[in-house]
């Protein structure tokens, strides 16, 4: 069986501005990098004003299990599954974080004969996005702590900095630092910590700004820190914001590439999916629907946490109105969900599978509180039997939704035929009444409830004092009347990760509230969140290499 | 009066295509970058293996004085020059480095009517270069500490780590920290600090390298701490060279871009001037060779550092023969050797510029030492007067050394002919008879003291105890066999940066010894060096802006 990346390299590409071509871009609009990648001008939407939109599908699924769901592959499956139907379909997926390519995961740009190229540019420096990102998160920083260090005029308080620093490397010594040590020119002396870039306020901006002057006043709009009067401190009062946009001025753009049978793909973003809203920049998938008939774009983690932000967030901001929702699931996972070891995965379990389909039924009817119908989609596996792909047909059906077996990582586009057509015939025979689960003018704590109740199943919510005290002070300061972003377990509907299918009789709590008062959110945080990854005992770094004749080597 | 970047947004660029074409470079040897960079495939090397190099011409100066003295300026001024005279040429320079951008800096490309475009992405992240070396630097340093977390089974000495952090951007409050707080699962405490991107070892080895394998060989080789047995443990010990390798892929290309009148630039890599040898790529100057009838190049700070470096490190390690030298002065600077106050510069004065002169001819001699004929352009202001420039020019003839006015920054290439054709008048008529100025097998000592009484003019060598016992280290370890890499104070010829002119009666004192394995040099400290600078009390930062119809503010 041949690797991914073998798949990959096997590829015959098309040079990307043939691609652009293929979906009315100009050739002005397009700037290269190289001969495979391109950034697209954001002139587009001025010139395409006038014309309607696409259909949009998000592409969501069950709660994770080591078993692998494939939930990138299928949205780049189900897009080449559309354009053999002759529907112009454009996928929009989030960038793979540089770092975490050296650690465990090797890298993340779909799979089998369903993957987007150049894969080794992809998962390695792309277009530089997250390296600006870094960049203008850097900047920040240093204004910050030389602000401190040049008399500190603002007044601010040291031990409530908000702003920690950014690189885009697994590094866990950098979680827990001591910086500005050495004496009186050498900065002032604070406690400090490294996040992964992924994780960057800024990088929950770029994906949330609607344009340019979207972009600076969220950025300037950013809580670095607290004055010693309990005020926040914002990137504007360190006057960064035009330095930050500048930086960003290319990374704002958003990136084509091609997938394996050369259906364009807008790659752009890709923030944390705890901390922030896990999706690829509303940008790309603006422009994903004004070019084609069809955008298909994807959320991080399980329905709960991935496809509730996509709609309660992403959506509000951006005005978006999916069509659609693709739930994707395999009959391994459900069979994890109900209560199967990862060794006997090859057996058939049709007790297990239809406890596990729970998980799978919750989410159907989360979907269907946001007025959204859903398909599901079963990423087919070999051993997966005939008995059991029929209880999962039965099951779904039996709850008015639609499903399809999709097979694209084996079979490419021709797989994700049954799945496309599937999905044509929703969006063509039902309404999407999309609405978003709660008013944010709603107080926090009422915010939280919803979700956690209508979309966990919970019972309740529990506030640690910490988050009470903070719930309070961002009600002093008029900061509350913002979306939450929701830091959950993505393994459980539950904060319990250990709580499989769907669990029932559980609260939810919250222990700490942040504040992305750039970002627009307020991210609730219900348990450890690892911002900063550490590298494994033998890191995939080690085995990676380029050969004297440019081949790659152990990336993925 | 416009400034530069009105200037250089007036200027009509040329497709890059078409500025590869014009030097025999194929469509498929070039990946575009936009339409105005390009990075150049390595295959060029390959292809033109059978065509005779051109000549490399050197651009250094005397010492730098506040008064400015325009290198870079004259360098592209040269180049446009030499192809108004028909000569095909190309300038292969540094990259600026993003971080001091938003210090006092501004940018790097040229002034006036002498830059390189596109300026503003030039300054910012241009083809990403810096970024991969940031990035490859920081895996290897979350590599070391990983690997002292999970066991350290190489026996590394936590209180001997040789390989700090580094970021593109001036942190003061980075350059002492303490990292690996927070328990036992945050990696293991230790002191550790952050330099600039342009400090990195891996920046200079990028610079040095003469092919993918010499590049990997060198990173290798790079020495990341000791044991505690005393002996050094190298990148190729963390098994880190592949990744390394394979993150600098592109980085390891030369950039093309052009000159306000479409001369080619070949802009790549931008080690530090002091603890780095200070000179673009080795492949970026061979291959201005390889494409053009000349190569201008350049090297950092004056000709005692610059030029010594770019002779007996880079030229050494490529094997390159330079056919001649510019030295660039400036009336003005030299009349700050001679003792004249800034403010006071532009007022006539034989007497000070007669005593500044001496500055300028001991680096005329110092080129002379290497065997390498030079040419004096006296870089033109307003404010010099007919009486002092025929003073150099009758200093400088006395010398038998050439000397020529060059008006480039506010001529461009016009203002360049004058001094193009005395250049091309002295490589057709004298020989180079390059050499280096000593012979690596020589002990550590002589090597620095050769450097120091030669080049620089003094009595000797102090050696402090600290630099005395890492002297006997480096030899007990067989690592003595490499060039020196003086890291000196530019401002003077010798290491007390008030001394201008020509000092005599000085001792050079050498206060440590640091080993760039990996680059292949030692370096020698003579002072403090500064490897992080910081933001000023008010940051360029705060005036930088990108306004809706993408203008750029601030940023020069």
């Amino acid at each position: 069986m041949k690797t991914d990346v073998q798949i990959a390299q096997e590829a015959t590409m098309k040079p990307i501005s043939e691609v652009a071509e293929s979906i009315g871009l100009l050739e002005d609009e397009l700037e290269l990098y190289g001969k495979y990648k391109a950034k697209v001008s954001l002139g587009v939407f001025d010139r395409l004003k006038d014309k309607p939109d696409g259909k949009l599908i998000l592409v969501t699924a069950i709660n994770p299990t080591p078993a692998g769901e494939g939930k990138t592959t299928t949205n780049i499956g189900l897009s080449m599954g559309l354009n053999k139907l002759g529907k112009k379909t454009i996928t929009a997926l989030r960038e793979p974080s540089l770092g975490p390519s050296f650690g465990v995961k090797g890298g993340a740009a779909g799979g089998g004969y369903a993957q987007v190229v150049p894969m080794e540019d992809i998962n390695l420096h792309f277009t530089g996005d997250f390296h600006a990102i870094t960049s203008a998160h850097s900047l920040l920083a240093a204004l910050l702590d030389n602000h401190i260090h040049q008399g500190n005029a603002l007044n601010i308080d040291t031990r409530r900095i908000a702003w920690k620093r950014v690189v885009d490397m697994n590094d866990r010594a950098l979680r827990n630092i001591v910086i500005g040590l050495g004496g009186r020119t050498e900065g002032v002396p604070r406690q400090d910590g490294f996040d992964i870039t992924v994780a960057s306020e800024i990088m929950a901006i770029l994906c949330l700004a609607n344009d340019l002057d979207d972009l600076k006043e969220r950025l300037g709009n950013m809580v670095v820190a607290y004055n010693l009067e309990g005020e926040p401190v914002r990137a504007k009062d360190l006057e960064a914001t035009g330095a930050l946009a500048l930086i960003l001025k290319d990374a704002i753009k958003p990136n084509l590439v091609q997938t394996l049978e050369n259906t364009p793909a807008l790659i752009h973003g890709g923030p944390f999916a705890n901390i922030a809203h896990g999706c690829n920049s509303i940008l790309a998938t603006k422009m994903a629907l004004k070019l084609g008939d069809y955008a298909v774009t994807e959320a991080g983690f399980g329905a709960d946490l991935g496809a509730e932000k996509f709609f309660d967030i992403k959506c509000r901001f951006a005005g978006l109105k999916p069509a659609a929702a693709v739930i994707v699931a395999t009959v391994r996972a459900l069979k994890m969900h109900g209560g199967v070891a990862k060794a006997d995965l090859g057996t058939e379990n049709l007790n297990a599978l239809e406890k596990g389909l729970e998980n799978l039924e919750k989410h159907i009817e989360n979907v269907g509180k946001f007025g959204v119908p859903s398909v599901v989609a079963i990423n087919k596996f070999p051993t997966d039997t005939q008995a059991e792909l029929d209880l999962v047909f039965q099951k779904v059906k039996a709850l008015g939704a639609e499903v399809a077996i999709s097979d694209v990582w084996a079979n490419g586009g021709e797989g994700g035929v049954e799945l496309a057509k599937k999905v044509i015939e929703v969006v063509e025979s039902k309404e999407s009444n999309f609405k978003t689960l709660y008013d944010v003018e709603l107080p926090i704590k009422e915010k939280i409830e919803k979700i956690a109740k209508e979309v966990y199943g919970a019972d309740g919510v529990t506030f640690t004092k910490g988050a009470e005290k903070m719930i309070k002070t961002l009600e002093g300061l008029g900061l509350d009347k913002m979306p939450i972003c929701m830091a959950k377990t993505q393994y459980s509907l539950s904060d319990d990760a250990s709580l499989l299918g769907r669990p029932s009789g559980f609260n939810i709590t919250v222990r700490e509230l942040r504040l992305s008062a750039g970002a627009g959110f307020i991210v609730a945080l219900t348990g450890e969140v690892m911002t900063m990854p550490g590298l494994p005992k033998v890191p995939a770094a080690n085995k990676m290499d380029i050969l004297p004749d440019g081949t790659i080597v152990g990336l993925f």
